[in-house]
């Protein structure tokens, strides 16, 4: 499968085009935009999120409920374009209207793309980069994530994001019962967080924060159970499955870094202390007696949970300003606002578990063949069973 | 530009093609050697780093020291192969000699690709398996980030990997006048890393860890400096160039997390203590007062050095041995021992260097023009003054 | 630069996503539709041509008429969507409205993606591969077309599609004066065709062909000017640009071969009457006695006109019935008829034209730099002067 | 799967890495020589032929005859390397072997990538260029496609390239019993041809082309029998296998066409004479009346034999010079002689079968999952199964 998508902030609307969907997926837009709430949900969101309400429509590539196999192609339109029709109008303007609609952006923000990207493509008007850059665009991966979710669903395979740390705030109870209970909880939570006391402390922070015109970042984290053992491969450095996965997260606007099960503690452990041992029993077939390792071994599932990490920036949207310099006039400046969200990190979750979800996906359907969802999930069953044999 | 590599540990040789590498580029086996050594120096090898003393040969696509534009093709030979020649021979052999050669390795060892390996593609000899997960690839993907650099340093960019933590020792004193010390320094030290006094720890660590018959990990950081703002972009979610580096990092045998700048500790600051003000001054141009973000705004370089982190774990072979299952037998036993370095991180930080430097020279060729090095020259150099005068 | 399509022949839209586009190409709607309205010209069309006056929508990555360096999202919606809500609608339907909704498609038409389209996916309604198979979304592949000739004509190259042959009858007087020449007189042509007495006989044929209830095909010629030398390269297999533009033409609905310069003829042919003499000459550097290649020499441009041939076969949809067999009674019938178009060799030189301009197109904006025509068009110019100097 | 190949036409080695090749493919070393050497025979080679004796070296991938899943290196050695070393050597040169080795070329060939890929990659030596663009890169293509072959084979395809056309000789009685029969009788004849008479007359054709200085081309035919039908997709451009296969045939030196089935007979055919009727019976499920269409509806396999042709043009060295224009002088010359064969088209037939084959193979891997043969054989029977009861 591969997706491109395209569209502006303030434009008409975000588009997706999804190609490889095998068919038969079953699919409706209620299901996508249940997702797009999750993202738009959270504690800490600025007043845009309640503007939007993103809503999904499937435009191509599903029938009566049904993936056809063809290319699939999703909209979600900008509710507010009404106001942005001249400001971001696709069609040429009058050199009046121009002096009348034109408020350049001159003034970059510093941690945006603002500076860099004008510079890259030759914008004397930062709107010509921002309105592409902002995280807007993760609604519509969130909604490319969905679908995802809905091809490993019917495989029996769950994918959840959640919120581990905020401002500094660590969750520490965090021993879930099993994806479900994490699910569950989490997604009460106005931060999807499953430590309910953690809960406590980071909306306060995130009041606190917001209170001194400042934000913060933090941690989210994604569990994906159900996997069967030899997703991805060691043969070619680009098949790792967990390279992907990396390159994925942190694609995400605003991420830092990434880790996979106990991550950058390895480094402070003995290897006796790090590796999985394998067990069997009849029935099972192998298990791990630990799953520090997060799921992968040689860069392929091991058919333990793959838990994986990213590390999120406080979004670079500031009351309290940074400095910077206008690109016109030189003078230096403190940064202006364009939104207000003092912390993004619960939505981030939501984005997270998408781009995992759909580089899974992914692998799986090239694995198991391309077509068709119910020979996948043949392929899939005899896949559990003989490893399950092996 | 795109490469494969191609060949198993105990195989007759490793080999790698490289496409798209732009004509007139300075190459000789020479310049690769220095890299192929520099990977197999490193406190804490085994024995088999003696043995190797890896050479590569350049087969094709260069001709009296210049790159034509052609695909390059490098070969490292296996100096060990005449003892190999029947158990991996690439010819069918008879039922007598299978007796005789094929102890079929039928023990995983946890950490390593072996069970899972053996599952996906069907073996039940997991020496079928091990021969190409091992990290002994790297040495080929070491030459080919060597020519990568190559690119890089005709266009006055330069690359260092180093250590910063081994066994729980972190580097202190990273404070380098700049990148040729940072280089001049580590290249000196046994275990590659800038600060003198935890060098000594960190050896002792290693000699600690080996005598306990365990390994140990560690952090490696590669630093990226000359780059022009604008590599990279933030259009797609596959085009950043930060993601790109981060899967590139993850694809490393061992490596399991990732970070830019501040990195992981970006969850515990707020917004204004994570970004990097803009300053700006006639003749240089916009500069950062800071580095927290690596190097990276909207996916593409800022200008300022990359700074990318990774872990790797420590590696799965061990003396203290794990518990693992005999696949034929069930039997439960203790993994067992194919080679014997107790800490791989200063090597490491080579294969960190090579994979960031090729993204990076990559991403380089495919912005400025494909074809020709003095081109990209041209180009790289319009590029800076242009974003100098932006 | 690359792009996807999406989008069913009665479902609402179809969208187009196309990525890579160099920031600062003036683009407009109404360019586009005019290319759209050259498609839905041409003699011999059915009804369906009138109802849908196909208009492009530019809802991503344009903006006030210049490209941002963004993907540029491209929709034509269907006028007649309205009609076809409940038979092609995304949303699942319950089991009456299935009764009435659903006239399942059950008889495959000889020549279509029916039969095979339907075992592949699975589907026992095959509307749900024809919607998808039609020539259709041809539309929108002349809508990226089109864009890719705005790329092209900033950079003064010229690209046309004409008719050279259509139910057997040959242009014969195909000597244009140039491009501009081919273009002026081929767009009066209702059959796209620069011989005047060909397109009688041309005429003559299709209304014969309806006539009898069947349907002729033809060949199709697309003539480009004003490209640089060394565009593609012979360096790797899948880097050659006419087997890209081989592989481009075949992939239209219909077409069923392609030929550059004399093609076939070089069967026939004694090597000395082959290939193109090289000359030179001050002030205009080399030259070509002849075009026999086409425009090509190792998968490169030489610089003289691309000239490449397709062949459609007459559209399989027919009057005059061929047998097929019911998948559900299987019993034999005489195909029936979903449209009625004697002949779409007219047309289909215009989505010809299209998919050589896009291939052309990415292959410039890959080689001389991707991110800004401003910058393209200097490496251009350079190249030009270069290679006239050389 | 994938694959590159580097070497120059008098370098070392010629080297290819295919990547993606399931495991348990058996392979070995006689199997690939074997189509090695039908590529060397054919009436009409020069002497080099003699010399070559391509033998293929496994150098990676495969142990003991079967296929590992990791990537395949292949070599083939230049057997008079030893001559070449020091025109060819990678290693930088001092300035006095530069006087005595670097007799640059200065004058390119007509028809030949010396002047443009010159131009392209600036050189001024155009041994630079003509190394790599040389039909020698051939041999390791052929390699590539005999472990395609390999793959069909284990799945019970079957692919023979035969010679149509030489000269203007065409083969008269091409009505071979099966594709057995085909393979049998083409592998005897001197020119690949199942004519006997034409056989003859185009062997008279070259001797009269040889004796005359001259060059001929002609047209080979590649049959595929044996495929499951629903190989490729309609549903998005680039997924259509026969634009992929047409794409492959104009990728090899020298082919300026390509047609499937009737192919560009097809303008002159009314639709009701151009398409397969469908016929179903009991046990064997749908088959068509006849394969104009070459064994394609929409991009996929019918079932049917895949039928597809391409014209090569009469290779450009010649006794019969053509005019050209030295680059250093500007002084017009009439090209020099590189070697001598007078017609390549049998060895073009076994390259054309063997591009051929890796398009097919790759699709069907990339579509019936990609790990393993024994998983694709048993996805591949359930296909067939499928179909016929649909």
């Amino acid at each position: 499968m591969r997706y491109l998508t395209a569209g502006e902030s303030h434009g008409p609307q975000l588009t997706a085009i999804v190609e490889g969907v095998p068919s038969g997926l079953n699919l409706t837009a209620e299901n996508i935009n249940k997702d797009l709430a999750r993202r738009q949900k959270g504690y800490g969101r600025g007043r845009r999120m309640q503007i939007e309400k993103d809503q999904v429509q499937i435009v191509g590539g599903v029938r009566h409920g049904k993936a056809l196999g063809a290319p699939i192609s999703l909209v979600v339109e900008n509710r507010d374009w009404k106001h942005w029709t001249k400001i971001m109008g696709a069609e040429p303007i009058s050199s009046e209207e121009e002096q009348e609609v034109k408020r350049q952006i001159t003034r970059p923000r510093p941690g945006h793309a603002d500076l860099v990207g004008a510079m890259k493509y030759g914008h004397r008007d930062m709107r010509n980069v921002l309105e592409r850059s902002s995280a807007r665009e993760t609604t519509v991966r969130v909604a490319v994530g969905s679908l995802a979710k809905q091809i490993l669903s019917e495989l029996d395979i769950k994918v959840v994001g959640h919120v581990l740390e905020i401002g500094g705030v660590r969750a520490e109870n965090t021993e879930y019962r099993d994806i479900d209970d994490l699910l569950a909880v989490t997604e009460e939570s106005p931060v999807r967080c499953y430590d309910r006391q953690a809960e406590q402390k980071m909306m306060e922070a995130i009041d606190q924060a917001k209170e001194n015109g400042d934000s913060i970042g933090g941690i989210v984290e994604v569990v994906v159970e159900g996997l069967p053992a030899g997703i991805g491969s060691y043969v070619q450095y680009d098949r790792k499955l967990d390279s992907k996965i990396a390159g994925a997260i942190v694609s995400i606007n605003a991420f830092k870094g990434v880790e996979f099960g106990i991550g950058f503690e390895a480094a402070r452990k003995f290897g006796s202390q790090v590796h999985d041992e394998i067990e069997w029993s009849e029935g099972t077939g192998y298990t791990r007696k630990s799953n520090r390792l997060g799921g992968f071994e040689g860069g392929m599932t091991t058919g333990m949970p793959i838990v994986v990490r990213g590390v999120m920036k406080p979004i670079p949207t500031l009351y309290k300003p940074l400095q910077s310099v206008d690109i016109e006039t030189k003078e230096p400046f403190t940064a202006s606002i364009e939104r207000s969200d003092s912390c993004a990190v619960p939505a981030a979750s939501v984005v997270a578990e998408s781009v995992v979800a759909w580089e899974i996906a992914n692998a799986i359907v090239e694995q198991f063949g391309v077509d068709r969802m119910d020979l996948i999930k043949e392929n899939i069953m005899k896949m559990r069973a003989y490893t399950r044999d092996f």
